[in-house]
């Protein structure tokens, strides 16, 4: 059963996203497409293992042949190296430019399909079909895909649009719960920028809450959707406005790094890294206390981690390795109040430092 | 010395063709362009061999920091398998996305450097520097970029446009003999697709005028660029009328493919499948005798190929395997006159192989 619909527009695409209860109702969507030849559903082993016999199932109500391309789990295999035998699957079942590729799973499913779906014979027609909720509120609005180089992550890619999004909400129920706190840390990321009766609904909700039928998921999804996609439509090619989307990434890509992208998930890392910048907002743009509390108490509540375990010095090394150096200062996304961020604020190393120590100091649970 | 220039406008790009002596003036073009990190040039030795010193004395006025890419040289290095050490050296350098890539060189290298740049970090800004007729009438208009893999020729790619094109005639004194027959045989089918003028000026040229200082070279390449781009503009993701400009390709790709793409340069191929277009023109759309024989005294004074001297039999089962079997019929590009192309007309393979015969046993030199 269809959830909810949002379209995303930008200057030269327009698709919707499509919160539903299951499958039911993808193969009508598919059938809607114009000139399908054939239909693509790349995806990884565990998420087949679970699901393909339900997929498959809607996928045949389609009269449109399907196959499906299996893709390592893992970051590590978003990688460039992969991509060549994929094409070659796609060229042995004889793909044309009609066929649609569906990518079926979380984050790294989805950017890894979508560079594929964008370079495969100039470009053919995708379709988002997130199992994760991090994938559900964040790549699937944007159309950033990419793929990553010995040298770099996601240092290869397209802007490049779905024909549509849909979401089916019941694959959460398998989500792990690093996972889930992944996607959370998105949520609050994106209620941090917008302000208002989301990030006050969401204050009242507590983790607990969270489940793959909770109406507290769905709105989440809703909004986090709405906001980034206020913010998107008026950059589509990230050079400017954009950038306030990196709000705590500053610090989580450091202490990722740092930690060899062992320790934390991403949204993780993310979430201690909106307290750095929280802490940084209050020094510098008169980001209120009252506001900082309040932020605090929602992550415990919704149980982010927001404690610094690592030593400063070694942040702000990788900072810096991170970024690139602009005399004394690194440029961060900051917080006047709630919905208010500004992006490209110079901070002086020295404060940086001073506020990391003071954040590994601070007592942050309730 | 700028010659001329001619602007393509598409939906949401719009870039100027530029016509020069030399390379005077490219720096200036890149100084126009809005804030420039690092500008890399990617060219073959051969090519830097000769024309490096000039283009560095040119590139040095910009102020603008550049280094040389030096790619293999060849149809077989247009391979993703090369795509990665260029990524790699461009991270090396700290390539961000401000930087700019220059294509300098043949279609080959403005192929593969124009994906790289598509993909590179989302995409950089590319500008082309083509040294061929080729690359000056074909690849510079349409935005069609690619890289082969071991099961295909130009599978893996992207529809991505240029800040500007910058053909600078003199390096065309250095061109082989084949690479002149491979751009006039363009330059042809772009007349024939026309029709006016084009083709009676054409009409009256002969090989002897072409060299890199001869008006006709310059005003072939004009008039060449705006053929292909009113037909491109009119069809930028190549969905329908863009077919046209596969004219003389079906025989073209299959003498090549048969041949192992050794005898014949491309722009050879699709001038004997010209005139094999030409005579199923006469038979299907009542294309007319006296045009037909203007064609082929046309292509004999430009000392363009015109014999079929493979077996018509190879010739049609090499075609089967290139395009998708639709029946008992192959889709081809015609002409019903000059200047009136239709594409998908459907020839039935028996007219085919009648046809491929007729042309083998005729005598078509003057």
């Amino acid at each position: 059963m269809k959830l909810s619909e949002r379209e995303i527009v930008g200057s030269d695409f327009r698709y919707p996203i499509e919160l539903h209860e299951d499958f039911v109702g993808l193969s009508e969507k598919l059938k809607n497409l114009k000139k399908v030849s054939q239909v693509f559903v790349f995806t990884n082993r565990e998420i087949a293992g679970i699901y393909e016999k339900y997929i498959t199932k809607e996928l045949k109500n389609s009269n449109i042949p399907f196959h499906f391309i299996y893709l390592k789990a893992g970051e590590k295999n978003k990688h460039i190296d992969r991509m060549k035998k994929v094409y070659h699957q796609l060229i042995q079942a004889e793909a044309d430019r009609n066929a649609v590729i569906i990518a079926f799973g979380g984050g790294v499913v989805g950017d890894f399909t979508g560079f594929v779906a964008a370079t495969y014979q100039r470009g053919v027609r995708f379709v988002q079909v997130p199992t994760t909720l991090l994938a559900s509120v964040d790549s699937s609005v944007g159309g950033k895909v990419a793929v990553n180089v010995d040298s770099g992550k996601n240092m290869v890619g397209a802007f490049y649009q779905p024909e549509f999004v849909f979401a089916p909400l019941f694959t959460l129920s398998t989500l792990p719960k690093k996972e889930w706190s992944c996607g959370i840390a998105e949520v609050v990321k994106h209620s941090f920028l917008d302000g208002g009766t989301f990030l006050e609904t969401l204050s009242k909700s507590k983790r607990s809450d969270f489940s793959e039928k909770s109406d507290i998921v769905r709105y989440a999804i809703e909004e986090s959707v709405r906001v980034k996609s206020q913010i998107v439509s008026q950059d589509e090619k990230e050079s400017g406005l954009r950038a306030v989307l990196n709000l705590g990434h500053t610090t989580g890509h450091a202490i990722e790094s740092l930690t060899s992208y062992k320790k934390y998930s991403h949204g993780e890392a993310v979430s201690v890294g909106l307290v750095t910048a929280l802490l940084l907002s209050k020094e510098i743009l008169g980001f209120s206390e009252s506001n900082f509390q309040k932020a605090i108490s929602m992550m415990n509540q919704l149980e982010l981690p927001t404690v610094l375990e690592e030593k400063p010095e070694l942040v702000l090394q990788h900072m810096e390795h991170d970024k690139k150096k602009d005399g004394n200062t690194l440029k961060y996304v900051l917080l006047e109040d709630f919905g208010k961020p500004k992006f490209g604020v110079p901070v002086e190393r020295k404060m940086i430092l001073d506020i990391l120590k003071r954040h590994k100091g601070m007592k942050l649970h309730g």
